[in-house]
C-alpha cells in the first residue's frame, strides 16, 4: 500500500460537492486526480473554475473535459460521480462495464428497491439491474461490504446525520422503531450551485423555513436503512429546514426507548446501556464523536471536517430519548464520506487525506 | 377614544425588547412615552442609546433615568417592564400598589402556579400573591381578560410560536394532548444584549446548535397554557436551537390527531375540520395568518411585524399532523404582543401602532 | 392637500426595488396604488408574490398585470418605473405623451448628456429628446425642480451615498474637486432579484470582493452631478465592493480641503466651516443626519428607513477630509427617495409615508 | 532537517489567533506542541476549550496551564505569544533571556521606534532594549533576517494586506510614496474573542461601519515599513471597516504612479513594468498570488489558507493605480504568517504545515 496510488476522476465536478471532492483528492496521499468533467466548465482549468485552488500547480494543469465515460475508463481506476440523480446511472453503466470502480454521490443506487425509487424520484429507475450489487457507502455500517464493492452509493447528507445516531440503537433493540421524528436544519450549499432565486443571498439570509413537508426524497433511503437495522419496516417523520449558513447539517431526533424509565434508577440504567451501545459502535470509529458531559453538537465544530458529532439526553418528563447530531453536509454528508469509502475499498488507511482540515 | 392618549413608561429599556418597545411606542397614536429607565444608560437620551432613532425629536428629548417605581407611578398610566425575571416582580409590586397598570415582559407572572415557577426558575416566586390576578397576555386566547387586567404577563417568544398553533386544536379535541413535540429555531436577539462570548458574531455565525435540552424554562408556561386548553395536564417535548439570524422564531410541531386517518377520505375530512378549526379561531384575528396552498412560513416574511404565520400538513405515512409557525421573537414574541395587550386594555383599536412596519 | 390622493402605478414591481415601492405605497397616506406590472408575475396578487404583505387586504386584492403603458395611463396619475435601463425609456415615452408623471428608478434619464450614456451603458440613448426635461430626483439638491417636474430620474444607490456628502462642500468651495476617492460597500440586494450564481447565498456569504474596477456605470451620474456642484468637470475614483448584508450602502470618501490646515487652529477653523456648511445644507433636511461627537455611520441604524447619515473627520496627518455615509440602498438609495420626490411633486408633506419604519 | 522536531509552546492560546496557532501546530510535521497557556482556561484540555479538536488525541492530552515563562523556557524551544500588547513584552523578556526563540503576534516589537509605540499605544514601551534585535516577521520582505532571528514581531492583519501589495512598488520607485490611501474591511474575528456588546452577533450582522478614523494603531507599523521600502518617510490614509464575516481582510489601495500615463502606450508600458515588478517580487513566493486577467481577489478564496491574493488596475481616467488584496486575517494576517516565520528560522520548508488547508 505504501506509495500506492489510484488514478481517480470526478464527473460533474463544478458543483459544491464536486469542488469538495477536488479539494480532498488534489492532495490525497494515495490518489492521482487525472480527470474532471463538467459540461459548462469544459476547457477551463480547475484553478480557473475554483479560484481557491489557484496556487496549486496540479489545479493549474488539470483541465475540465466534456463528460465521456469511455475516455474516463481509459485513464482512471475509480470514478466519482457528482451528477444529478438519473444522470449518474447513465454514466455508471459504461464505467462499470469497463471494469472501473464507481463511487456515486447521487441517489441513483442508494435504494435496494426500484419501486421505492420510482415513488420518490418520479421516474423509473434507469438501471435497476445494478441495484443488487451496489453498496450503501456508510462506512460505520457497511465497512466490509464497501471493501469489496465495485459500485458505491454514497449516502445523502440528511440520511448520514440521521442514520449514524439511530442504527446502533435500533440494532440493539434499545429504542422502538415506531414513531421516530427527525428534525433537521441544513446550510444552503445543500441546494447546490444552482442559479435559482430561492437560493439567492437575499432570499436565504435572515430566513428560516421548512420545506419538503411531509415527504422529502431522502426519506426513501433513510427508511430503507433504518428498516434493515430494525429488522422490520420503519416509517419516520422527517422535516428539513433551510437556514442561513453555508455548510452544516444539524439534526434533532426524537425516539422512544424500548422500555419506559419511571425511576431515576431506571433512567440511569438505560443511560448506561445507551452509552455502552454508542461506545461499542463508535469508540473506535475515526469520524464519529459521541460528546460527553454537557457538550452539545454545533455545526461550527465539524464544518470542513469529515466528523459527525452526536449527543443524547433522556427526558424523564416525556420518557423520550433526544439525540442531536451535527456534520458538514459537503464532507461527512457527501464528498468526505465518498473519499472514506474510496480509502476502504482501495485498502488505504481509512483516514487518508481526511484529517488535514480539522 | 379618539385622540385619547395614555402616558406610558418602559423599565429596562436598553435591551433588545426594550428597544423594540421604544420603536413601537415612540409613534403609537395613543401612547405618550414619558419615561424610560436603565441603570446603565441613565442620563443618556434615547437617541444616543439607540442611534437608529437619532433623527426623532422625541427620542432626542427623552432621557433614560434610574429605575424608580415611585417616580414612574407619578408620571405614567401604564408601565412596561422589560427586566430580567425576579427583578420585574420587585418593581411590579409598588407600581400596582400605586394604581398603575403593569405589562410585564418577564416570566415573573406567567405561571399560575408558584411551585412551577420555583421548579423552573430555581428561586421562590418573589410575589406569589399577585399571581392569581395576573393575566397571560396572549390576546387571541385571553382578549376579554386582558381588557380588564391591571397586570399583564406578556408571553415568552417560544411559547407564542407554540401556543397559537396548538390551543385551538386542543380546545376542539381534534388532536391528542399527549406526545406533542415542539422543535424551534431562534435568532440570536433572543439571548438579549448581553456581553457573553457565546453570543459573539464569531460564535454564532455559521453555527447551528440545540440548547436547554431537554428542559428549557419556557416549558413551564407552555405546558400550563396547553393544559388549560386541553382541560388536562399536558407535558410536551421542546427543543430550542440557536441559529444565525438576528430576529425570528420558527417552530415545527408534531402532533397526533385524535382520530387516525387511514383513507384519503378520512384525511380529507380531518383536513377540513382542522381548516375549520383554524378559520374559526383566526379568520378574524388581525395578527395570525394561516397560510393556504403550498405556502410555508418563513421568518423573513414576518420579521419586523406583529404577525405570526402558520401552515399545517397531514402526513398519511405517519398519521401525524405537522404544524409550522414563524414570528418575530422581538415583536409578536415580545414587544409587539405587549403593545397589542396595551391596546386592548386601553380600549384602543387592537392594531394601533402595530401595522406600520409590514 | 388634506385627504388628497394620487393614483399611482408601479411597472416592474417584482424586483427588490419594486417590492420596496409596494411597501411604501401600499400605506402611503396620499397614494392609491392602483396597478403593478410584471411580466413574470402577471395574474398573481401582490400578496402571493410578496408573502410579507399576505395579510394586507389591498395586497390581496391587487393583481400584477402585463406591462402596458396605455392601460396604466388610463388609471394612474403617477407611474413609477422599476425596470432595467433601456426598457424604462421605452415605457416612459408613451406615459409622458399621455400626460402622466413618470418617476423612473433606472439610469435612463439620469444623465443630461446622451453621449455619456452611450459611453457607460454601451448603447445609444433610447429617447434623448426627453433628457433636457428630466429632473435628477435628489430632493436635497433639486427640490424646486422636482416640484414642477413631469419626469423624475431617481438617483442610483451609490450616487446618493456619494453626492449628498460631497455636493455642499463642492458648492461652497471648501474642498477641491480634484482627486476625490469614493470607496463603497453594498449589500447584495443591490444586484437585484436575478437568478445568477454570483449572488447565491454560498457565493456571497463570507465573501468580500471589489467589482466594476475602475469604471463602474454609476460614475457617469456621480461625475455629472459633482461637476454641476463644482462648476467644473469632476472626475473621481470609485470602487464598489459586494459584502454579505441584505441591505445597506456604506461609503468612505477621501477629499482634499481647498486650504491646507497645518496648525491646530487652522484645523479647528476649517472644521467649523465644514460643520457650518453641512448645517446650512442639512440641518433642516428631514432625511439627512450629520452625526456629532464620536458617532460613526452604521448601516444597521438606517436600514429600512429613508435616512442617510454621515460623519466626517479631518486628518491632520494627511491633510485630508474623510467623510463616511450610510444609507439603505433600497430606500434612500432607490424607492424611498423616489417616494420623496413623489411627495414633493404632488405637494404632499415631504415625509409622508416615509417615517413609519424607523 | 528530515524528522527534525522543534518543541513549541503558545501563550495566550484561548483567543482566535491562539486557536488558529493550535490548529496549525497540532499537525505541523516539524513541531511538537508541548504547552499552551491561558489564565482563564488553565486546567482544561485543548479539546475541551476548542471542541473542534475534540477527536484529536493530542488535543485531548494537552492541558492549558497558567502562564509561566520560566516553566515554558524549560520545555519549549520556540514560544509563540498570542497575548495583548504590553503583556507580550513582559513574557518575551524572560523567555529570550533563557535562550528561547520568541514569535510574538502582538504589536510589542513591530516598531523600531519606541516613541512611535508610545504615540500609538499610549504607554511607554515595556522593553525598548529589545526593539533593535526584533525582526518584523514578513517573510516576503525579511526572509534572511527571519532566518537568524531570536525575536520575531509577527505583523498585524491589516499591515500584511497593505504592505505586500505596496512594498515592491515603492522599492522599485514605480509609485509615489505620497498620498497613498488604504481602505480595508475586516471580519469580526479581528476583534478577538472578547465579551463586548459591540461584537455580539446582533450588533455586527447586517452592519457596515468604519472605525478608528483617522488614526488606527496599525498605521504605526504600516508607515514604518513603507518608509523603509520608500527610503523616505511615508504617511498614509488608512480606514478600517467592520463587516459581517467571520474571517478575512479585503484592502483596496489607491496609489499614484511615479510617472503619469496619458496615452494607451504609456499605460501599457507602465502596466508591463508593474506586472514585472510583481512577478520579480512574488512569482516564486509560495503564499502570494498575483491574479491575472479579469480575476479579482475575494476573501472566500483565501479564507482558511496562508495565501494573500492581489490584483491591480490602472485607471486612465484618474491616473491612479488601484490595487486590491485579500487574506485571512487569522492566517496570513496572524497565525499562519507566524508559522511561516517559524519554518524559516527553524530551517524547515517554508510551507511546512501550511498547505493542507487550501
Amino acid at each position: 500500500m505504501a506509495g500506492m496510488l489510484k488514478r481517480v476522476a470526478i464527473m460533474g465536478a463544478s458543483g459544491y460537492s464536486g469542488e469538495e471532492l477536488v479539494r480532498l483528492l488534489l492532495h490525497h496521499p494515495h490518489a492521482d486526480l487525472v480527470a474532471v468533467t463538467s459540461r459548462q466548465s469544459a476547457g477551463q482549468s480547475v484553478a480557473q473554475v475554483f479560484p481557491r485552488f489557484a496556487s496549486d500547480p496540479k489545479a493549474r494543469a488539470l483541465r475540465f473535459t466534456e463528460p465521456d465515460a469511455a475516455a474516463l475508463a481509459r485513464v482512471a481506476d475509480v470514478v466519482f460521480l457528482a451528477l444529478p440523480h438519473g444522470v449518474a446511472a447513465e454514466f455508471a453503466v459504461p464505467l462499470l462495464e469497463a471494469g472501473r470502480v464507481v463511487i456515486d454521490l447521487s441517489a441513483d443506487f442508494r435504494l435496494r428497491n426500484a419501486a421505492t425509487y420510482q415513488e420518490f424520484y418520479a421516474h423509473a429507475h434507469p438501471a435497476p439491474a445494478l441495484l443488487p450489487g451496489a453498496v450503501y457507502g456508510l462506512p460505520e455500517v457497511y465497512r466490509a461490504e464497501i471493501a469489496r464493492a465495485r459500485l458505491i452509493a454514497s449516502p445523502g447528507c440528511y440520511p448520514t446525520s440521521i442514520l449514524l445516531p439511530l442504527i446502533p440503537l435500533l440494532r440493539s433493540g434499545l429504542v422502538r422503531p415506531g414513531g421516530i421524528i427527525a428534525d433537521s436544519m441544513s446550510g444552503v450549499s445543500g441546494a447546490g450551485r444552482k442559479a435559482e432565486v430561492d437560493y439567492l443571498f437575499c432570499e436565504c439570509n435572515e430566513s428560516l423555513r421548512a420545506y419538503g413537508v411531509p415527504k422529502h426524497r431522502h426519506l426513501s433511503e433513510i427508511e430503507e436503512q433504518l428498516s434493515f437495522a430494525a429488522g422490520q419496516p420503519v416509517v419516520i417523520q422527517f422535516t428539513p429546514h433551510l437556514v442561513p449558513v453555508h455548510r452544516g447539517i444539524h439534526t434533532t431526533l426524537y425516539v422512544a426507548p424500548a422500555e419506559a424509565f419511571h425511576t431515576a434508577e431506571a433512567a440511569a440504567d438505560l443511560g448506561r446501556r445507551i452509552a455502552d451501545c454508542y461506545a461499542s459502535a463508535y469508540a473506535n470509529e475515526p469520524f464519529v464523536r459521541v460528546l460527553e458531559g454537557k457538550a452539545m453538537p454545533d455545526t461550527k465544530n465539524v464544518v470542513g471536517t469529515n466528523f459527525l458529532e452526536l449527543a443524547w439526553r433522556l427526558d424523564p418528563r416525556t420518557g423520550r430519548l433526544v439525540i442531536v447530531s451535527a456534520e458538514d453536509n459537503l464532507v461527512k454528508g457527501a464528498s468526505g464520506q465518498a473519499v472514506q469509502s474510496f480509502n476502504i475499498l482501495s485498502g488505504f488507511p481509512e483516514t487518508a487525506g481526511l484529517l488535514g482540515h480539522i
